[in-house]
């Protein structure tokens, strides 16, 4: 092989940009190899380079692994500070008077569609969630498919959403009944048959969680597809009740309380996060 | 200041992995000469290497604007042939006959719901419509919004996600009736009131067209917002109405026939999108 056409700083920028676009992707050094004509050699002491930055910055790591099925990937990560950061700033802006509707809810749909928003959510999800043995990422529709999509993306696993009516177009369909604890409704959710093979293991990922109805029913929903729930994550839950009927779920946020008459709501981080 | 602490592949390592983590969205120097301790005039350099390597292999460009609102953002790019190629192989799965369901719908809704595949999908949405003009990308419920949220993140534009039925958690909405090409029925489209500022100007993405019904209900549903969609793009649009009752669309693919009979799909790419 000649002299690579690209320099070491070009390679770096190259499968830094290739990486972190397509995150815990597993990529071969073949594949950058022949795309940037570098011996492999020379790529792995790149990678090194790479890993050793993303990591005393706190925003990344490499990982690498060996033999048949080997690559590199790169996981997105987030300092500490920056969570923190972010949790307050997110809080800052929840408690705004006017976000109150009707009802005590909390109108927040502009922060959980807006890119930024979601992204530095889902970071923190992916973080602080174990998705190891999961399958697939779980939500159901609509509020929350954004941030379910943005943290199956992270760790790269297919995302499924559960919808609340059949629709022509998913083919034949398994439905269950729940009662869910935000509106206090029988509601129903309905899943393609096609849409989980049996013996899966999924994460559950929506925006938010008052008694754990949703999540429960999500729970018997996975048994008629023979799966099971092995971890659930919402953006922000209801402090009480404090046993959620589903078992338990890892918030970013705790709703303490709403005031409609006086416009105060009350919002803390998940203390627990960085407890580990 | 001091030596950098970072050299120069370290620097172009990190600037590279913020900046692709973050499509289009503006970066002033300050916050990396901070970050990475180095003075502008480096990272000026560095980020001239960035450009040039994602440029070469057109996988990125790295736009810069000076003055007071300016700073450095990445526009992640998609070559051609990777193009063309993403498309031939989305074909050859969508094609597949275990996919006709009855009334001669396709099921793919795995595929909208794939990190990868929307990831991809989106990049050619970002790349060939024209979001200059656009304040936010909007969707209805609920298969396309992976897609529409992956391509608001690339084009850096808030996503307002339409609903089809009014909740609690939204506030005062507004709603328009429309009728559904795909199935005849007529349907709601309802927003809350919050979702969208008068003035602004939308695009509008979706995963499936058929008349264009749901884009003319998106269309009359804006008009109730003073606001105005200003480009449309989806996943698929069937071939025939040519005219579609919403106006101009831009499809990846085009659904030429399915035969639920002899289990024959025709879908062919939007040859258009590489005459511009």
């Amino acid at each position: 092989m000649s002299q690579s056409r690209y320099k070491r700083s070009e390679r770096i920028a190259a499968m830094t940009s290739i990486l972190t676009n397509h995150p815990n992707r597993q990529f071969g050094l073949g594949t950058f190899s022949q795309q940037l004509d570098a011996l492999k050699s020379a790529l792995s002491e790149d990678l090194g380079v790479v890993k050793r930055t993303l990591e005393s910055l706190e925003i990344g790591e490499i990982h690498s692994a060996t033999g048949a099925g080997g690559g590199i990937r790169l996981i997105p990560r987030m300092p500490r500070e920056a969570q923190q950061l972010f949790l307050q700033q997110l809080t800052e802006e929840l408690i705004k008077p006017e976000r109150i509707l009707t009802g005590g809810y909390l109108y927040y749909t502009d922060l959980i569609s807006s890119p930024d928003m979601v992204q530095s959510m889902a970071e923190m999800l992916a973080q602080h969630l174990d998705f190891k043995e999961a399958d697939m990422v779980v939500t159901v529709e609509t509020k929350g498919v954004p941030l379910a999509f943005m943290t199956a993306r992270l760790v790269n696993r297919p995302l499924v959403i559960v919808r609340r009516t059949s629709r022509v177009t998913e083919g034949s369909t398994i439905s269950v009944n729940y009662r869910s604890g935000s509106t206090g409704t029988i509601q129903q959710m309905v899943l393609s048959r096609r849409a989980i093979p049996a013996g899966s293991r999924v994460v559950m990922i929506d925006d938010f969680m008052r008694g754990g109805g949703t999540a429960r029913g999500m729970h018997d929903l996975m048994k008629e597809f023979d799966a099971r729930v092995v971890g659930s994550g919402v953006l922000m839950a209801t402090r009480e009740p404090r046993q959620k009927r589903s078992g338990p779920c890892t918030p970013l946020l705790y709703l303490e309380s709403v005031n409609e008459e006086t416009g105060e709501v009350l919002i803390s981080p998940n203390e627990a996060l960085w407890k580990e």
